[in-house]
C-alpha cells in the first residue's frame, strides 16, 4: 500500500492514525499543498479531486475519501476494530466522525480559506470563519459524547471518532480555539498516551517544515 | 421511526431515497430551515448540531448524519443493498458518497451562503461560490465513474452513490450548473424511473413550499 498525503493534512492525518491503531504499514509519498502539488497530472489520476490521501493498492486500484479509505481499513483488517458491532453505536460514531469530516474540517480546509482571501477577505476575517467553524463544530462533539463513557469519544478503545477528532484538535490549536470542552480533553489526553497516535502526528512525518 | 427533515434538505431526501429503495416506512416531521425550526431546544436535543436529518429509533435513541444514518439501515435492513460486498468497491462508492457529502454539499448549503451573504457578499458572488463548488465536485464524481458500467453510478443497481448523487443534482440545478457529464446524466435517468426515487424528490413531501 502507498498512502498519499501531506503532513499537516487532518484528512491523511485521520489515515496514518487508522493505520498506526491498526499495525499496518504504507509506503508514504508527500504532495505539498501549498505548491499544488496535488494537482499534477500524475496525482489526478489518482484522486481525480486533488485531494489528499489517496490509498494506493496492489493491482491498480486508488481509494480516495479518508473516511472511505479507513472504512476499507476496518473491512479488511478488522481487527482492533475502530467501530464495535452493535449497529446505533456505530452510527452514533460515524456520525461524530461525520461531524468533522463534512461539517467542520471542509469549511475551513485549505481551499476554502484560499477562497474567502481571494474574495479579498483579511486575515482577521478568514481566521474568525475558521475559528467559529471549528468551535461549532468541537461543540457539537462534546454533545454527542457528552453521556459516553471515556476515556476515548465512546468507551475504553479508540474509535473512528477520535480517530476524527485528534488531527481537528490539531487544526483548531493552530486557528486558537480554546480546548474547554470536559470530555474532549479526557479523549485526547488519552489517545495522546497511544503510541499510534504519536507516530501519526504531523511533526512526525518526514515532510514537516 | 421518526424522519425529521426538510423538504428542500438534500442530506434529508438522501435518506429519504434510502428508505424508501428498502420499504421502509418513517414517520416524517419537518423543520423548516429557513425559519430556523431545527434551533428550537427540544430538536437540539435531538441533533445538537442543529441540522437535518434526525433519524429517531424507538427507545429515545437519535441517529444523526445522513451517511451514518444510511450505513445505518444498510447494517439493520441490509436487502436490498446499497453497498455491495466486494471492499474495494464498497470503498469506491462510498468515496463518492462522500466528495458529494464532505467537500460539495456542506460548502454550498443554505448555512454557508447565510455566512458569505453576511460577509457582505451579493447574490451574484454566492451564486457563483455555489456553482463553482458544485462542477467541480461534480466534475470529479464523473471522473470516478467514467469506467463504470451502468445505468446507476455503479452497476445495475442503485447504491449509496446514487443516493448522494441525485440530491446534489437537485441543487446544481437550482443554482443552474450545466449537467453535462454523460455517466451523471445516464445515473440520473435510471433513478429518475424508480419509485423510490420519485416518492423521495422535495416537490412530493408535505412541507413542500
Amino acid at each position: 500500500m502507498i498512502l498519499h498525503g501531506y503532513f499537516r493534512s487532518s484528512a491523511s492525518w485521520r489515515v496514518r492514525i487508522a493505520l498506526a491503531l491498526k499495525g499496518l504499514a504504507a509506503e508514504q509519498r508527500f504532495h505539498h499543498l501549498r505548491k499544488g502539488e496535488q494537482r499534477a497530472p500524475d496525482y489526478l489520476a489518482l484522486n481525480p479531486q486533488g485531494l489528499v490521501p489517496a490509498l494506493e493498492l496492489d493491482g491498480d486500484v486508488s481509494l480516495t475519501q479518508s473516511l472511505a479509505i479507513i472504512e476499507y481499513l476496518e473491512e479488511s483488517h478488522p481487527t482492533p476494530a475502530l467501530l464495535p458491532g452493535d449497529p446505533v453505536q456505530r452510527a452514533r460514531i460515524r456520525a461524530f466522525a461525520q461531524v468533522i469530516a463534512c461539517d467542520v474540517h471542509p469549511i475551513q480546509n485549505l481551499k476554502i480559506l484560499a477562497r474567502l482571501r481571494a474574495l479579498d477577505h483579511d486575515d482577521a476575517v478568514v481566521n474568525e470563519w475558521a475559528r467559529t467553524t471549528i468551535a461549532e463544530g468541537l461543540e457539537a462533539c462534546e454533545a454527542l459524547i457528552s453521556k459516553e463513557k471515556g476515556p476515548y469519544c465512546f468507551g475504553d478503545t479508540p474509535t473512528l471518532a477520535d480517530v476524527c477528532l485528534i488531527p481537528q484538535l490539531g487544526n483548531a490549536e493552530r486557528f486558537g480555539v480554546d480546548i474547554a470542552w470536559p470530555r474532549i480533553q479526557e479523549a485526547a489526553a488519552a489517545c495522546a498516551a497511544l503510541p499510534a497516535f504519536q507516530q501519526a502526528a504531523p511533526d512526525q512525518q518526514p515532510d514537516a517544515e
